[in-house]
């Protein structure tokens, strides 16, 4: 009997995880050699308490509008399996699960931990004696996985966040002349600038915003930043700053630790944007405004980039076609050719090498006073951001997936962790 | 000699003044009855600077391109004219400058301080013996201006706000297994809650979210607040907040002002959202995540409502209308029409009954429980946000208007203003 696949979201979702979803079970319905699809409910959670999600019971038609769904239809999890010494419970745990529900594949769709994850679940699942075939499906917003050109995830926030600057570039313009006068916007990305980078996407012209780009990877250095603003407001009028969550001091300190104390003197981590608006009214006096754009960023699947979009699905799609082929241990990469007009195609990374390597903004991307992007970087970021691909509305709202989520029966008995 | 008119955009932008401008000049440009449409350079500022923009240096296309261009194209700013006895110099002022430049007609893009405004001009320029012919055109994100059903502006960060509480809620969904339980969105609003109302048109199912709404119409009661915090996240297993900007509590202090100190003791002002999430934690110690949209969400034209762009248009185009008709001291107006399926026409209201009046969301639109909205609600917010009208995109961004905003060649001599 052929079989079955286990499919598990990982980690942080983004618009089109669930477009690599779509890619895995449109897929696997077409090969007589595979099985069912089943998902783990929240991830690997749901393969440690055999909660597994049958996505045979969903319509071609459901799991079709997964491809514009933002997030993680099957839920996903903050869980990371230790080594074998230290989780075997659970690594033995999963693989009776997946003995029980007669599973030969695991698709792990998540970013360097699961594709950590994934690896070992290959290697222990051969040791016991039931081998698995483990393909990693590259996912992350932080677009900072090794060998893979780029990260499905990112060229949607990259949009979004190039968009959003745009948009509040012009409104601030307008405002300059007699109230706001900077604008603060706090991305995501945590130690990798590639988020806060393809802001610069936003400037077509010289003193387009945004004005000055932080990154984690270049150090904080209060006195150059406001001198930067006051310089941009002087001469611009106004003044867009692009804020990567992470951005820290020479020190390590995060400038989000702004050492901001509540009534019960309690420290509160003020945030990045916040935490440089208090020093820009300070030190200038200029009216600001600032925006956290958290979750909106990495769930905006309305504005998602259609090269994302495809690149996810072609994930999702390329797992199954490495399983069916024999390949183990592997994660499908983006490469991207060496032409002038922007084309890619599918390679493969083994797993044992994209496990806990982490993807900085290369210093050749950054401009040298630090604020900026290069026209190298630009020629990097500028094709993963191109193209629509806008959901269906109904009512003035974007129609996204329902999904019964039907659990397979248990077979087993309940799990119970010792920590 | 034709009469020219004087534009001005005033106080926030939105996605859709550009597109009340658009409606003012291509239709002024049909008439051969008035002349040239000047714009003011930074809003009324521009009419106290003689600082006017030649619109009819720019393109038909780079006109057409208003209409799907967010924030304002000639700058706006918030300066409010004062009555006449405090600020009798530049109601001078104004005066000399549209004579100087044959204006006879004064259109003001704005809330409700602008409609006064352009009431005093009108009343001001007859009794100094230049009549002028003023029409304001409704502009506010806030819905707040009285006699119009809505306001052009409010439709369009109304669909933003409800699609980016469906997006987000779907993300928190997939992450509240073991991670983010609570998810917060700070909106703008003032003193109204239209906008966080909004929200509510997210929910399609019982459980869907948002599941709390603040609204500044219902005093903030922390406990049940709390409360129903943590049933929310019993039921559901995840709990989203929409929270106005200005949610206070039953003596007036607003929710945003949290008692926060930074290092040096000054106060600052946390915003709503973070101040939520402090209590949630504290109380529950729920993993939470929040976004303040800000400017976004009044830039955001990529995800414009249709029915909002096309009654802004209508706006700027009845403005015109309505001074050829011989038309003064009024503003066009929104009237919905008593039908089953939403259709609207346009009204219009003298500006004197207009001016200083705020319009707050009825009781009855707001649920008992203060938390969320009724049918009613619902029936009214719903049309508001119908139909997609994306900007046109080259190489994954929107293409906004440029303008070269030429200047009119100063006639008058320096304003010196006394303050």
């Amino acid at each position: 009997m052929a079989k079955n696949i286990f499919y598990a979201q990982s980690g942080g979702v983004t618009a089109v995880i669930n477009a690599s979803a779509c890619g895995v079970i449109e897929t696997a319905r077409t090969y007589r050699s595979v099985g069912k699809v089943f998902a783990g409910k929240n991830g690997i959670i749901g393969a440690l308490e055999e909660e597994l999600i049958d996505t045979s019971k969903e319509s071609r038609s459901v799991i079709a509008s997964l491809r514009y769904t933002p997030a993680g239809a099957f839920g996903s999890c903050r869980y990371k399996l230790k080594g074998f010494e230290e989780s075997e419970a659970e690594y033995v745990r999963i693989i009776d699960v997946f003995k029980a529900h007669n599973i030969g594949y695991f698709f792990y769709n998540g970013g360097g931990d699961s594709q950590d994850t994934a690896n070992k679940v290959s290697q222990i699942s051969a040791d016991l004696g039931y081998p698995i075939t483990c393909i990693g499906i590259p996912k992350t917003v932080d677009n900072d996985l090794p060998f893979t050109d780029c990260c499905p995830g990112f060229g949607s926030v990259a949009k979004y966040v190039a968009v959003s600057t745009r948009e509040a570039g012009l409104d601030v313009a307008s405002m300059s002349a007699s109230s706001t006068k900077v604008f603060v916007l706090e991305v995501m990305g945590r130690h990798a600038g590639w988020i806060a980078a393809a802001a610069g996407l936003a400037k077509d012209e010289k003193n387009d915003p945004p004005h000055i780009i932080l990154f984690p990877e270049i150090d904080f250095d209060k006195q150059l930043f406001l001198n930067k603003v006051k310089d941009t407001v002087s001469k611009v009028g106004y003044c867009v700053v692009v804020a990567s969550e992470g951005t820290q001091y020479a020190d390590g300190r995060f400038v989000a630790d702004a050492g901001l104390k509540d009534a019960f003197g309690h420290i509160q981590l003020g945030g990045v944007a916040p935490t440089l608006v208090n020093m820009i009214k300070e030190a200038h006096g200029y009216k600001c405004h600032w925006a956290l754009a958290d979750y909106l960023q990495r769930a905006a699947r309305h504005i998602a980039s259609k090269t994302d979009v495809d690149q996810a699905y072609a994930m999702g799609k390329a797992a199954v076609d490495f399983a069916v082929a024999g390949k183990n241990a592997v994660m499908p990469t983006i490469v991207r050719a060496n032409t002038q007009k922007y084309r890619w195609s599918i390679g493969s990374a083994p797993l044992s090498k994209v496990a806990n390597v982490e993807k900085k903004m290369p210093r050749n991307y950054i401009s040298r006073d630090g604020f900026g992007i290069t026209p190298k970087g630009r020629d990097y970021l500028a094709p993963l951001i191109v193209g629509e691909d806008y959901p269906p509305f109904k009512n003035g709202l974007p129609q996204y997936a329902r999904l019964k989520n039907t659990l397979l029966k248990k077979k087993l008995s309940r799990f119970s962790q010792k920590q």
